[in-house]
This record gives C-alpha cells, structure tokens and sequence, in this order.
C-alpha cells in the first residue's frame, strides 16, 4: 500500500508557498497518495493568479539580503515589491521552477488540493479566483485523512 | 483504541492562535485523545485573560486587508490594535467561535494542556495568569505522547 | 526498534532556532534516531558562526517584551540588535543553554544534519561556511526517512 502525506498550508507569502508544492510533487513522485488542506493565508496559494503572492523582508532577520539594508529601509514603499522581484529573479536564474509550475507538477500527479470553507466564508474568498479542480471541505474531513497518513505537517 | 494526536503551539498572534484549538477540539470530536504542548510565544494562549492576543499584518503581505495599505502605513501608532480588531469583528460577523470559546470547547473535551515549564520560566510567566487545570512539564515527556500518536504538528 | 524522528527545519531566527535542536538533543537523549533538514532559512542555523542568528520583535506582538515599545520604535536602527542581545541575556541568565551548546548536543548524540542542496545553491551559501560532518542531499532523500519516522516536524 502505498504512503501518505497530509499537508497543512497555511501560509501564503513567496518563501512558505514552496514547501507544500515543493513536497507535495516530491512525494507524488515516489508513488505517495497525497492531499493538502490550504487554510488561513494558505488560501491565496489557491488563486489563478500567483502574481500577489509576496515576501517580506520584515520580522525575518535571517532572509539573505543582496544587499544589507536596514530595518527602517526595508518598510520604504515599494520594498516589499522589490524583494518579491529579487526573489523571484534569483528563483529563475538558478533554474528553480516557478509556483504555478510546481503547483501544476502536483495537479497532474494527483496530489488533491482542499480549500477551507470556513476560511473562504471568513475572508470573503471568491470560487472564481480559485484555480479548478479543488475541493471544498472543513478540518473535520480532513482530520480522517491526516489520521491515516505517514506523514502530516503544519506548514 | 482511539487516534492520538499531539499539537506543539509555539505562536501567539490571534491567527496562529486559532489551529490549535480548532485542531485539537475538531480531533476530540471525532474521539481523539489530543494533547497541546504550549511553549515559546504559545504560552500567551493560556493565559486567563486573551485579549492581549493581536494580530500583526507586518511582515505578512498575505493577509487580506479590508483597505490596501502601504507597510510604512501598517507601523503607525494603534495599527495593530486596529488590525486586531478589524479582525475579531470579521471574526464575529461570520460566526466563527472565539479563542476563549475554542479553548473552552477543547477543555470540555479533555483535551490536556501542558505548559512547557522551561518558556513559563524564562519568559517569566506566573502560574496565576495562566487558567486552572493545566499540567506543567518538559519536551521529554511530551515527546513520549508524540511518539504515540498518530499525528503530531508543530504549529 | 528505537523511534525515529525527523525534523524539518525551516527559519533562521533566534526564537525558532531552538526548537530542532531542543527537540532532537531531547529525542536522541530518549535514544530516538533523529535526522533535521535544513531548508530556505533555516540553513542559517548551520553556520559556523551563530552570532548573526537575530530576533526581531516586528510582526509578532506575542513577544514577551522587557518595556513595552510601540510598533514605530521597533523599527528604529539597531531595535534589532537590541532585542537580540536582550534576548541572549535572558537565556543566559535563566540557564538556558546556547544555540552553539545545542547543537554540539545534537552532534554529540548523532542527530544527522542533512542540508538542503537546492536552496544552498539557490542563496548562495558556501560549503565553508557550515559547520562540518553535515550531509547533502535533496527533498526526495529525505522524505524516505520521514516516511518510516514516528513524528515528523515542519519548523
């Protein structure tokens, strides 16, 4: 029989919107059934369009900066943008695949996306922004599934 | 004989605050036997009174804002008392339990909290703000429970 | 047969970088077999050199602060350090061991330092850097322990 994985994505910035789909393709690849649960900011990984998702250098003294920069520069108005588009640029140039890649890599090895209903209900989230194929469920659900899996994380 | 699971809480925002003891009394529903580990900034969620718990959208570009706001806006004075507000009042307007409630309902449910005796001491908490009924101990002994259970999640 | 535990460790701050390694000294101190991943941030914790591993108190109102201090004041230059050195004094001064004591602790315990590749390369890091006696490796490597482990963390 084979493994399971059980994820819990809760995070939607750039840096913590790898480790679902980097581990998700990852398991499905070795033959793993796997299912993650997209919750709280973790939805927005859920989006057809990935272009918002976003990182920040604030609060993470331990992100690798290009260039040492400090705090108070780090919240001038379009820094945020700015360290999104250096990561984003250091992901391409080092062959990285891109989100809607790796997301795409899950979707065709049958890795199952759940949305969050009371989540999507909490913070207005619309259906149509999401991409297809996803299913709608409560932690309750999900619980049975995590309950049988081999491995289960909080992300 | 019953699932087992065993939750680490090491956070302390208002949004972080919620996995716990909506995981912990969604598993005690379905018969689990669920242990919590509160430690670091998880701490803060037994204490009697939660309305020190807040929420920060700095740092984390992924949290849905009512109004786009820039970061050097977001640091102002009151920013974050309003943020926490503007959350719990969505929270409300949704009918989503509250905090005090969820932990009420993961009690009820015999859900065991323990506060991890090393944080109490080094953050210097006092046992009387902390609510009644908690157990107080090591990560050696809640390690043994984890190593039980069929799900274990650092949150 | 010993238990197995294996950790993914995700963030280089000051507060997050005790959990691993507390729970893995603890787990091999049980006479579990331990193995840590150490992924994005967390490759930080692998330097020979700790004395750049920072806290900052920006983005999370859940930590315990000496002098309340509006968010604004946070941000000033040097707030970083401070709360920093702030935090090693309280360490110190509560017995708690150091991050370099803990980590010897793993090592001396044969707790297994796995690096991960891609996000080595993808930063930039430098072999030399690193303490020695770590291993390289990848997601899918890692995954197969996780899939035989007892408790499995994303930290």
């Amino acid at each position: 029989m084979s493994k399971k994985m059980a994820l819990i994505a809760t995070k939607g910035t750039l840096d913590m919107a790898y480790p679902p789909f980097i581990l998700g393709s990852t398991a499905a690849a070795l033959g793993w059934d796997v299912q993650i649960f997209f919750t709280f900011y973790g939805l927005q990984l859920l989006r057809k369009d990935l272009d918002d998702v976003k990182i920040s250098p604030l609060g993470n003294p331990a992100m690798p900066m290009p260039v040492p920069m400090p705090v108070f520069a780090q919240m001038l108005p379009g820094m945020e943008s700015m360290a999104t588009m250096m990561m984003k640029q250091k992901l391409k140039a080092k062959g990285v695949a891109s989100l809607e890649q790796l997301r795409e890599l899950c979707r065709e090895s049958d890795v199952k996306f759940v949305a969050c209903q009371m989540t999507v209900d909490l913070f207005d989230f619309k259906r149509e922004d999401f991409i297809d194929g996803i299913e709608y469920g409560g932690a309750a659900t999900f619980m049975k599934f995590a309950g049988e899996a081999d491995v289960c994380l909080f992300i």
